[in-house]
C-alpha cells in the first residue's frame, strides 16, 4: 500500500529493485524557475556510488541519471520531475542460496511474510540499491534550500565501532573537510577529524579481513534554517527528519541536539539560555516578502536543543545523529533457515561494504534536505505573508 | 499548514490548547462493529493526567473524554469518531510574564518565529495538554490490535538520570508490573523493576527539593505484532514509529532494538539469527482469511533487532527506546529575552513535573498502538488475501 | 477509512451524526492573524439551517457553533480550529421503522454493506446535517480568499424543476439579490431573478402539497480569482471543485462554463479568444511579493470556458453549476424492502425540505471556497517568489 | 506542489511532457501475485494513441511501454509498479508561434501565470500526451478489479455534436461492441449503436474537412461492482469519480445516472425502489472472508441513481458521462495575444483529432477502474472482516 512516497508539499516517490532495470523518482513540487542539469546530480550519485574506495564495496555501478521531465532550457518548470538511474551490474549468476534461505538481519523474511513472494535477485525493494534515487532528489532539494535561505545540510561520519570523532563545532564542518583530508587525499570514510578518520579506515580494512563488518554513527549538521519551520504537532520538524532518517535501511536509531544524552541532565544543565544575537550572531530569515519574522534577532548561547525547540527550527544549527548497524551480509557462514523453515547455513558470496558509513553520509543529506524544502514550501503556504 | 493529522489508513487529526476550550480528536477509520464507550477512555486519561501522584505537576483536570460520534449502540459504525476534551483547570492569572519572556526549552519563540503570534497562556498549541487526546485515540487503536491479532503494548520507564532498570526481558513486563509494586502500592514511576523504581523516585523528589528537573529514557514492546506490517521505503514501520515518538514533546531521541549500541557492534555479534520455531514460540499471525503467512513459522534467537527487518516486523516482539528531556519550566530563575529582544530572566510559577518520565508512558504507548492500527489496516488493504 | 478530510494545504476534517450529541470540524491549515469568531459564522449558518422559510423543512436547529481552538485574541493562531455544533432538535421518537425497512434514494442500504452496521436515527453520518460544520469551515475559507486577493464566491438557485432563472451576467449577481428581493422582503428560494424566483416558490409549494419533492439545478460563481491557481494534472482546479461539490449530497451532476453544452459545439464556436484587457477588465493578482504573474493584463472576450484553461485559473469568472435530486423522502408510501430483504411499503414522516437547492447554496459556497483557499496556499508554497 | 498524485491506498504518480524524453507513472499500492507483462498494455494504450484511424490525429506514437519495477517472474511484487513510456514522434520543427504566442481554449497563458515559465514544444505537462501512462496504470486498476471481484469498465461514445446514439441498456454494452461493428470492422469511433456510429464518423469528418472540430460525451459504466464501496463524507465514490473524469484534459461537465435531468423531476418520479432479488439480479459481492454482506440480496428496479447512494455504491451497475469540447486547437486563424498582450492571429499546424471522443474512452475507462480499484483497497482496509 502506498508508502513510496515522502514529503508534503515537496513530495518524491520511488520505485525500483536492485535487480530490476532500474530506479525512478517522482519529484513533486520543485518550484519553478530553479536551473538544473544531469550533471549536477552526478557529485552526489557520486558520493553514494559502490566501488569510489577501497573501504567499500567493489559493485561497479555507474550511476548515470536521466531526467525525463520537469526542466526545460536548463531549468524546473514547476511539474513533476522524473528521473532514472538504470541498473547495469547485474552479473547473470545463481541465486538459489538466497531465494531458498533467509539472511539474517535481512528482509527477506519478513518480506515474505508480507507480500508472500519476494524479488530473491538480492535485496529487490529493500536493498540500498533504492536510496541512489533518493539521493538524485536530495540534489533538488539542496538547490531549493540554498536559493531560499542559504542553507546547507553537511554530514559526516562520528563514529565507527570504537573510533569516536571530535568535532567541537558541527555547525562548522565543510564538505571540504569531509571529502578532502587536509593533504589532499580523498578522505575515503567521511570523518572530519583526520586522526580519527585514520584509526576508522585501519577499523574497517581489520574487519573486512576478518570477514566481518561494523557499525557506527553518522552526523548530520543543517546550517543557515531560518527559525519557524516545522508544524506543532505530528509534523515536527524533528518528527519529519526522524523519519526521513529511519527510512534509510540498517537505521537503528535517531538523536538531535544532546540527544540520549539528556536522560542523565538536570533542567538547569540541559537548558539552552536566549540572549541577544550579536551581529552576525544568526542567520536571518529571508520571508517571502523580505521582512524577517519576529525574533530572529535572539540565539541561545549553547546548542544542546540541537535547533529545534516545540519542534519548530529556533534559527541554530540543526544537528543529528544516526545509529548505523553493521551490514548484515558476512561472507562466512551464518546459521539460518530455508524457506521451508528448516536449519541450515548461508554465506554471503556478492560483494558488500564492511562498513555502511562512509556512504550512508550522503544518504543521509539528501533526507535531511528533502525534509527542509518541503517544510519550507509548507512555510511559505500557511504562514507567510499575504494572506491575513 | 496541514501537521494535524496522523496516519494513512487509521488516522487521527487533533486540535486544541492548554487554556482554550478544550481538545478533540477525530479517528477516522476505525472499523466497524468495534465495542467503545467513555468509559473506555478513562484508565489510559488517569495514566496521563496531572495530579495523579507526588511526583508529578499537581494541577488538576479531571480529562472527562465526551464521544460526539462514530460510535452507537455501544460499537464503532465504521465512521470518524470525534473525543472531545474540555480544559477545566484554567485558573485566572497573570500572564504577563510569559507573555513578554520566552522561557527557555520552551516553543515561545519558535512560534513566534514561525506564526508572528501566539495564545501566550501557557503553552498553547505546544503544551503537552494536546497529547489527552492521543491517549484517548490509542484506546481505540490498541482495541483494534487487540482484536485483530491480540497486539498489546506496554510502557514503561527505563532510566531516570543516572538510575537504570534492569529489565531481563522486555516482552514480559505486564502493565500490571508498572502500574503496581509488588506489594500492591501504586508503582507511581511507573519502573517495572522495584528496587530501581524506588531509587528513581527519591531521585525524582530531590530534584524537585532542588526546584530542578531531571530526564530519562521510556522503554516501549508492542508484543504479539505479526509478521509482515509495514512499508518497504519510506513507511517502514521503524520510520513510522519513530515519527510517532518524536511527534511528542520533550522527546530528543528514538532507538529500537539494540539501537545506538549497534555503532560498537559488529556483524557477527549484531546479527539475530533465525531458527525453526519450537510450539509457542511466535505469536501465530490471524490473517484475514484466517491462514498464517510463509515464515510464521521462525524466530531469532535474539532480539537484537527490534521486532523489525526491513523496516517490517519480523514477528519478535518491538522494543522501542525514547530519550525525555528534563522538564523546561523550573522554579527559579533562569536567563532568557524578552520578546523584543531584551536580557531578562525568568522564574516558572506554575505547577510543572519535576520529571516527565511517569505521565509519558501512556503518550507513548497510545502513539505506538496508533501505528501498528494503521499498518494492520494497511495491510489488510494491499498484502491481505482477496485480490490476486 | 480516512474519508473525512478534504484538502491539501488547507484542510478540514468532520465528524458527526444527524442525532449524535453533535458535529465538529477541524480546519487546518489557516493562516495566523485573520481575524475570526463565533459570531462570523452564524450569518452562514442561518442560511443553511431547516426552519429558516416556509419552503424548507420545519426542523428547529439552531446552529450555535462553537469555536474551541484556534482563535486567540479575536484572530487565529495558526494552529487547527475547530468548530463544534451539537445537536439539538433530537425529538424522542420511534425509529422502527426506518431501523427495519431501507428507504430508496438514501444510503441506509449502502451503509449496512459497507458497515454491516448504521445508526438508524435519522441519515446518521449520510445525513445533510453533516454539512453545518462544512459551511462554518467555509467562512474561514471565504475570508482567507477574500483578505488575500480580493476572491468572493456567490452561489444561487438557477434552476428548479421547469422553471430556469436567467442570468445575464453570472459574475455581477450579489449576495444581497440571492438573499433579498427587491422589494426587500427575503428571497427564500435564492434565485436572483425575481420573476423566476416567484414561479419557483409556486412551484416547491405546490410539491409540497402533493406530498411529493422536485429537483433544480445550483450555480456558483468566484469572482476576482487571479490567474494560476490549480495543479496541472489530476488536482486541477476544475477536478478539485468538482469533487467538492459531488461531496455534498444529492448531486448528481457538475459542470463548469459551457458545460454538457460543449457536446454540440464546434471549436470555433466553442474556443474564447484573448485580447489584451483595457483597464479593469482583470482582478490583477496580489502575488506574495506584490508583483503580478506574466500575462495578468490579457483576458477572453467571452467565457464559455468557466475560468478555467488547462484545469488552472484564467483569472475571468469561475462559473460552476451542480444538478441536485428532488429530496428521497416522501410524506407518502413507497414500495421497498425489509432489512431482511422482504418486500414492505415506506412512508417518511420525519420532516422534509420538498425542494434542497435553497438551503444547498450556502453549502455550495462553502466548498467552493474551501477548493480556493487550498489553491490559493498551494500556490503560494511552490510558485511563489522567493525560490529560485 | 505535489498533485501528481491521485489516490489512497491505490495511488499513481506521473510525470512527463508532451515533448520531453518521455512519461512515467509509478503505481503504487497494487496487490501482490497479480500476472502482469508489458503485452498486457498494448491494448489500451493502442485504443488511446494517436493514428489509429482515420479520425483521430495522424501522429505515429508506439507507446511501448517499458515495466521498470515491481513485476517479477510474471507478477506483481506488492511494491511500486514504474512504466516508462518514451516519446519518439518529437520532430524538429519551429516553435517560435506557439512560444510567443497563447493558443485558445489551451493552457498556455494559464501556466505562464501560475509557473512563469513554460514547456512551449506542444501542450507540456498539459498534453494529453499525460494520459497515455493513465492508460497503462488502468490496465493495473482493471486487473486489481476483475481478479478482486470480476468487476468491468466500459467506455463508449454516446454523442458527438447533435447525434446522440441509443444504449437500452449501458451495462450490457461489450467491449466487443465498442471496438467492433457488427460486420467486424473497426468501431473507430467507439459508439455501440451503429447506425449512430456511422453518422458520427460522417460529422467528424465533415467538421474535419471545415477545418473545425466537435464536442460530445461518453458514457462509462462499471459493472459488477459490489454495494459498499465509497467512503460517507468527502471521499463519496461520486465524488472520486468525478475527480477523475475532471482531471483529463478537455472535460468539462460529468453526472452519474439521471444526472442534470434530475432538476426537472419530482421525487417520486426519481426514486429507485427496492426490491428483493431474483436469483441473479445482483453481483454478490466477494468478500475478503467470503461472506457477502448484508443486503446484497436486494436491488433496485431502475437505475436513475447510477450504482451509488450516498455517495456508495449500491450494487447496481455504476453509469458515468462526460462531456468532452471541442478540440481547441483549429486549422485556421483565430484571433490571440501575444505573450506581451498584443493583439495577433495563430492557425495550428500541428496534427490534431477533429473529435476527441474515441481516443477519451480508453482513458475515462482507466481513470474509473483506478477509483474502483483504490476503494476496493481501501474497502478492504476498514471494513474487511478480521477486525472487530
Amino acid at each position: 500500500m502506498p508508502g513510496d512516497s515522502f514529503g508534503h508539499s515537496f513530495r518524491i516517490t520511488t520505485a525500483g529493485e536492485s535487480h530490476g532495470p532500474g530506479n525512478v523518482v517522482i519529484v513533486d513540487g520543485c518550484p519553478p524557475g530553479l536551473p538544473l542539469a544531469e550533471e549536477d546530480l552526478v557529485e552526489d550519485l557520486a558520493r553514494r556510488r559502490p566501488g569510489q574506495s577501497r573501504i567499500v564495496t567493489p559493485r561497479n555501478e555507474p550511476d548515470a541519471p536521466e531526467i525525463l521531465s520537469g526542466v526545460f532550457e536548463g531549468k524546473t518548470t514547476g511539474t513533476s520531475i522524473a528521473i532514472l538511474i538504470r541498473n547495469v551490474d547485474q552479473r547473470a549468476r545463481d541465486y538459489s542460496d538466497i531465494r531458498d534461505k533467509y539472511r539474517p538481519g535481512h528482509a527477506d523474511y519478513t518480506y515474505d511474510a508480507k507480500y508472500g513472494r519476494r524479488d530473491y535477485r538480492g535485496g529487490g525493494r529493500a536493498s540500498a540499491r533504492e536510496t541512489a534515487v533518493r539521493v538524485a532528489a536530495g540534489v533538488v532539494a539542496k538547490r531549493i534550500i540554498a536559493s531560499a535561505f542559504g542553507g546547507r545540510v553537511v554530514g559526516y561520519v562520528r563514529q565507527v565501532g570504537d573510533v569516536v570523532a571530535e568535532v567541537p563545532d558541527p555547525a562548522a564542518v565543510t564538505e571540504e573537510q569531509v571529502e578532502r583530508l587536509p593533504d589532499g587525499a580523498p578522505n575515503i570514510v567521511r570523518c572530519p577529524d583526520p586522526a580519527r578518520a585514520a584509526e576508522m579506515v585501519a577499523l574497517i580494512e581489520a574487519v573486512r579481513e576478518a570477514r566481518d563488518s561494523i557499525g557506527g554513527v553518522a552526523e548530520i549538521v543543517a546550517a543557515g534554517v531560518p527559525a519557524g519551520l516545522g508544524e506543532p504537532v505530528f509534523d515536527k520538524l524533528k518528527a519529519d527528519l526522524a523519519k526521513a532518517l529511519f527510512s534509510l535501511p540498517a537505521v537503528l536509531g535517531v538523536e538531535y541536539g544532546v540527544g540520549f544524552g539528556c536522560a542523565r541532565l538536570r533542567g538547569s544543565e540541559n537548558n539552552d539560555l536566549f540572549r541577544p544575537a550579536e551581529a552576525g550572531g544568526i542567520a536571518k530569515r529571508e520571508a517571502a516578502d523580505g521582512a524577517p519574522p519576529a525574533g530572529s534577532h535572539i540565539v541561545t548561547g549553547t546548542n544542546r536543543h540541537g535547533g529545534m525547540l516545540g519542534g519548530i527550527s529556533s534559527g541554530m544549527p540543526i544537528v543529528l545523529r544516526a545509529a548505523v548497524k553493521p551490514t548484515s551480509s558476512l561472507p562466512r557462514d551464518q546459521a539460518t533457515v530455508t524457506t521451508a523453515g528448516e536449519s541450515t547455513t548461508i554465506r554471503t558470496r556478492g560483494r558488500h561494504d564492511p562498513c555502511l558509513l562512509p556512504r550512508f553520509v550522503p544518504m543521509a543529506e539528501a533526507m535531511v534536505a528533502i525534509v527542509l524544502a518541503d517544510h519550507w514550501l509548507r512555510w511559505r503556504a500557511s504562514s507567510g505573508s499575504g494572506a491575513g
